[in-house]
């Protein structure tokens, strides 16, 4: 008996939880393969977490960078898709908990379930400083940013009124690099001559990043332009000075205090609890040291790949990033295929690093393909097209190639809305 | 001394309420003319109300119907927005209340502040039958259409399961048509094959009207299509038997129990506390009973419109839709003109009406422009390049017209986004 079959009879039971970049990948490269696939994701929709960072700034809607699970998988006959939120797993009886819902028992398993923003142990930062992951926190983002400015324009006290001009991003990588160069745009752009009282153009953005540049994934002279583009656009950023405190009015680094109303996260990760389900080791991250096959130690039937893994590719960590967890579903998929097929033989995952890109602004990114690096407005097009080439579904690249086309032009941004409750701020 | 001069020697200060269709055309009626205005609205975007259905049925975005009010009229050099809640009016003082913030002084005051749904004294039923007035209302619907059909695919009851699958809408005005006719369609051909365990296209849509037919505004002839139309697209209508309870598992109407865990409501609002601010008579729908040529009785100096205005016409009451507080919001606009020219003679508002439609389903509409009536498919047309003309923006009519060219070529939804938590199903 290989593996793959199973002693009751039915087909075998692949069970994977998470419809992101690396749960998808995995189903994708499994369609018609003879086994009963259930994808349980505790959200209906696959996100393009690329891109979210253009929703919290009010650049993308919503729906145009979301995309149901259950429709993308609609025509793979043997895929089931559950909303469901897991609770835990059990080895021993091969079965997944399921809040309010009955254990889905499977026979083998992909924990594909990402990561969160996360503090470093000062959790009550949260409420002053969101962190950026899922399409609530983007609303919720665009709701900060947007009112800041609305109530600086009613704000009668002068320095109360700077304070809500001030937004200070944390932590120096592409999301971070990303929505600092994206609200100078907003301010200097889109919300010119909107407002009587306050000039928008005078709003300050504020790049802190604790260590010693920005994109560290990137080479020194990448990560160098990247500064001079961002402070091009009025960005001030300070280095190597790790924020120790975040209050409602501002944040402490480097021993001085910078007041300021709006705070924004983007300095660190916490992976989901799968290492925690299973009992396995966690790197500080929380993720899962996994195989060098991608299973978990002592399950040989569990794989966990994505931001929620930590696995060693040569002597290198593979990025939490998404052609990461992509190239790592596809493993896992050829893995069970081949196992299907009686070769139990472990696979070593190899990744390929095809390269970091980041965009400062709307006219200009930095791209590291290799030796081969690209800046500027040419690289800022290269960034597009690749991102809308990798979007799903050809109605979602026209709507978001008609609304960057719009803004470029324009600079207007449609999705400038300040919708739903600020639980902190009714507190 | 005419009304619009003041002894302080300011500037005359026009105070509009509301960034609706009322509030705005006041406002795009008074460009350049020599006055110091305000716009105040609770919210930041001016919502395209007519089609608010579409986004609660997961064929719009959010930002393709709502448009920032502050960016509407940023060109307009003699208007300030302010993002506020008005908490009541001192006409004594000649000022209004703002919930956290100063009082704002006027001299000249528009309250176009509309409506909400309102429950006629079963506010209990709110919960159970969630209403449709602001992109919060929207997304609300959106969510609980969507969840129905997830839990229906996870439920292992069958009798529950039916329950997930009706869908009830109270009220047989344009909105409930609309709304029981797009989620018709959004069962049998959005969803179609999404599913394993439930077939969508089974969902059973039931509109309960309590009067003697639906759209009780236009002839028989076309009320009765409508009916037609929407028993074509499977959907169940009731006639003549008012909705005596609202329950989380259904409701009750003409002595009979019909279990359903999707309930919404279309069937009435009610207006803005804008008569109690000033202690004036209402109706019953709690509008403020104004003055011929629209202002408060008492009260020459404030002008009431839209939905949240009781006025008459001839002797017909003017009807709560988009036009009507159009024609208001001018009227007011030229009656502000005239006292300017020192002419205070009372201008009586006459309304015109143009005609009413509603859609039922994707390729089906009623209109009746006085005698001409036009049904189906042409109607379906003339209904569509109405409202993109209408909308905002180019940008908004590009996007739009993409949506629904997409919707009708491939019934795909992009909208189809379950975001945000619903208070009610977390207690």
């Amino acid at each position: 008996m290989t593996r793959l079959e199973t002693s009751a009879g039915h087909k075998h039971r692949l069970v994977i939880v998470g419809g992101g970049f690396g749960g998808l990948e995995t189903v994708y490269r499994l369609r018609g393969v003879d086994l009963d696939i259930t994808v349980i994701d505790q959200r209906n929709h696959h996100l393009f977490q690329p891109l979210l960072y253009q929703v919290a700034t009010s650049t993308l809607a919503t729906s145009e960078i979301a995309w149901p699970i259950r429709h993308l998988l609609r025509r793979f006959a043997n895929v089931k898709t559950l909303l469901g939120t897991v609770t835990g797993v059990d080895p021993a009886a091969h079965t997944l908990g399921i809040l309010d819902g009955e254990p889905v028992p499977y026979d083998t398993l992909v924990l594909a379930t990402g990561a969160r923003h996360a503090y470093f142990g000062h959790d009550d930062w949260e409420p002053f400083a969101p962190g950026l992951k899922t399409l609530e926190d983007a609303t919720l983002i665009r709701r900060r940013i947007l009112t800041a400015f609305e109530k600086a324009e009613l704000e009668p006290d002068p320095a109360i009124r700077e304070q809500y001009l001030n937004f200070v991003i944390i932590g120096g990588g592409p999301t971070g690099v990303e929505i600092a160069g994206t609200i100078a745009d907003l301010a200097r752009d889109t919300l010119k001559g909107d407002f009587r009282n306050i000039d928008p153009t005078k709003a300050r953005v504020i790049l802190i990043e604790g260590g010693p540049r920005l994109l560290g994934a990137f080479s020194e002279e990448l990560s160098d332009y990247a500064r001079r583009a961002l402070e091009r656009l009025g960005v001030t950023v300070h280095f190597g000075q790790p924020v120790t405190d975040c209050r409602q009015d501002g944040v402490s680094f480097g021993g001085q205090v910078l007041h300021a109303r709006t705070i924004l996260w983007a300095a660190g990760v916490q992976a989901s609890p799968a290492a925690k389900w299973l009992g396995v080791e966690a790197d500080r991250a929380g993720r899962a040291i996994v195989n060098g096959d991608l299973t978990a130690p002592g399950h040989p039937d569990i794989f966990i790949i994505g931001d929620t893994a930590s696995v060693k590719s040569g002597d290198k960590p593979v990025p939490g990033i998404a052609p990461a967890a992509k190239q790592q579903g596809a493993h896992v998929a050829n893995t069970i295929k081949a196992r299907l097929a009686g070769d139990e033989t472990p696979r070593p995952f190899q990744y390929r690093h095809a390269g970091d890109l980041a965009t400062i602004g709307k006219r200009a990114a930095v791209i590291q393909l290799g030796k081969l690096k690209i800046k500027g407005y040419v690289a800022w097009w290269i960034w597009g097209l690749a991102h809308i080439y990798f979007l799903i579904g050809l109605r979602n690249r026209l709507a978001v190639a008609l609304s960057w086309l719009w803004i470029s032009l324009t600079g207007v941004r449609s999705a400038r809305l300040i919708t739903q409750k600020d639980a902190h701020e009714d507190a």
